[in-house]
């Protein structure tokens, strides 16, 4: 495993590569991994020649009173794993590096950043998709890699790659969840005990919401107030949203048919963690 | 000479160049070509293996009430002068190839896209760097040319490949002008005989403004007054505006020095043409 910083050494590690026909796998995070992270990887490993993770907290996308200062960074133990996981290359470069004072270029996914968290992190889609772009230009993947959690994420890095033609087939593999249903997540490292107990509602919710749609609900306002509901039972959760969306376009749907994504945010205490399911509806 | 429309069709002629160890030169245009375009061609065939000339009128670059559905267009003509220039393919998509109806994607290069002629035209930036960049992921250029005359234009494309790290040599080409001094222009065709006549007072203006500085004016506001002057001094024209800005930023200067830009858009009838002038301050 090679551990590289500057963007120019990559592009000539990408180059080389390339030059020698092999395909390569991208997985992008922001560290702190998981064995979300970890799945991702292993896919990558099954279809790619070589495989690179860049470990980046992209500034841009974390709004104000967002939690950048404290989002959770442990590089060295992330390198640990990724050596173990068989990573060929990790590209982490600093902020300096990436974003040169005078950065002036974003890319936005206009429609699809709208709704679900883009309602509530105005930005943030923006600095994902521009964050996201460099590294493809950078990296050229063949195969670039991401979570079903971040099922918005997925739809706007997959629309962006299209637009803009990029050469990649994006990947979004399913969630990687804990024993108890709670979805991987970097910022679980942020909970205490009993709100690591609390934050099963998040799951919980979504397998209330599944449950009544197969017992035959077909108005989404029904389930929505369902959810609300069993969030608000719970002391240290709040809910910011739940929403049933198409899972094309994640426009809200009123009458439940074909297939839906139900997704909801939720802060438990001062951490705001997010979770969906995929639902065909009978 | 090939002349393509299909992305597809191009991307499979550039990975064959590529594989081949082929240079790409790239020389973008919305076709109405003149002796400026062919310039930017000559140039392009000096440095590069393979040369690649784009015709496409780009919608999202024309703002409300601008002249898209007049913009000039030829592109029988346009093919045969560049089969005369020697270039090897021509890529002139239809808009439906380029935008699919759910294209949803967009590039901004925020700072420098705001003074001189952003002011004017909210969003032009954007829809240029939107299509360059989509251009630069199909084409993968070494080089990439475009002319002195849109000088902003040529600052903003040049950060966004920086910003996003495409890896092509941005090169900027001398504006090429009539014998009477009137900066080459596809628009320069929608001018009556009196109108190109008038149309003469922009470049007049720009030498009238270098002239003053050489003699050793030194004061912005005063060469802006003279120039505003000369143009309201000929009847068929209408300053939208003139400025000396820093070649770096585009951002107004008010005390001369070192080298800057003279830049201005006037009105001749109800066609809107641009011009400059670098000048090195003594």
């Amino acid at each position: 495993m090679e551990l590289i910083a500057k963007i120019n050494k990559l592009k000539a590690v990408v180059r080389k590569m390339r030059g020698a026909g092999n395909s390569i796998g991208f997985v992008p995070t922001m560290g702190a991994l998981h064995d979300g992270h970890l799945m991702l990887v292993k896919k990558a490993r099954e279809v790619a020649d070589t495989v690179l993770v860049s470990v980046f907290v992209n500034p841009i996308q974390f709004g104000r009173g967002e939690d950048f200062e404290h989002y959770p960074r442990n590089l060295s133990h992330d390198v640990e794993l990724l050596t173990r996981a068989g990573v060929d290359y990790v590209f982490a470069p600093a902020i300096e590096e990436f974003y040169p004072k005078d950065f002036d270029t974003y890319v936005e996914v206009e429609r699809l950043s709208e709704p679900l968290c883009g309602k509530f992190r105005p930005g943030h889609f923006r600095g994902v998709a521009t964050v996201v772009a460099k590294l493809f230009t950078i990296v050229e993947p063949d195969y670039a890699f991401f979570g079903q959690k971040d099922a918005q994420q997925a739809g706007v890095i997959r629309r962006m790659a299209r637009d803009l033609k990029f050469p990649v087939d994006v990947r979004v593999c399913p969630i990687v969840r804990e024993e108890d249903g709670l979805a991987m997540s970097s910022r679980n490292a942020s909970l205490s005990p009993d709100e690591r107990r609390a934050a099963t509602v998040l799951y919980r919710s979504l397998c209330r919401a599944a449950a009544l749609v197969l017992e035959g609900e077909r108005q989404a306002g029904r389930v929505r107030q369902a959810v609300a509901d069993m969030i608000q039972a719970e002391p240290l959760a709040r809910l910011e949203y739940f929403e049933i969306v198409d899972t094309a376009d994640f426009q809200p749907v009123a009458a439940l048919q074909g297939g839906v994504l139900m997704a909801l945010a939720v802060y438990i205490g001062k951490t705001r963690l997010i979770d969906n399911l995929l639902v065909d509806v009978p």
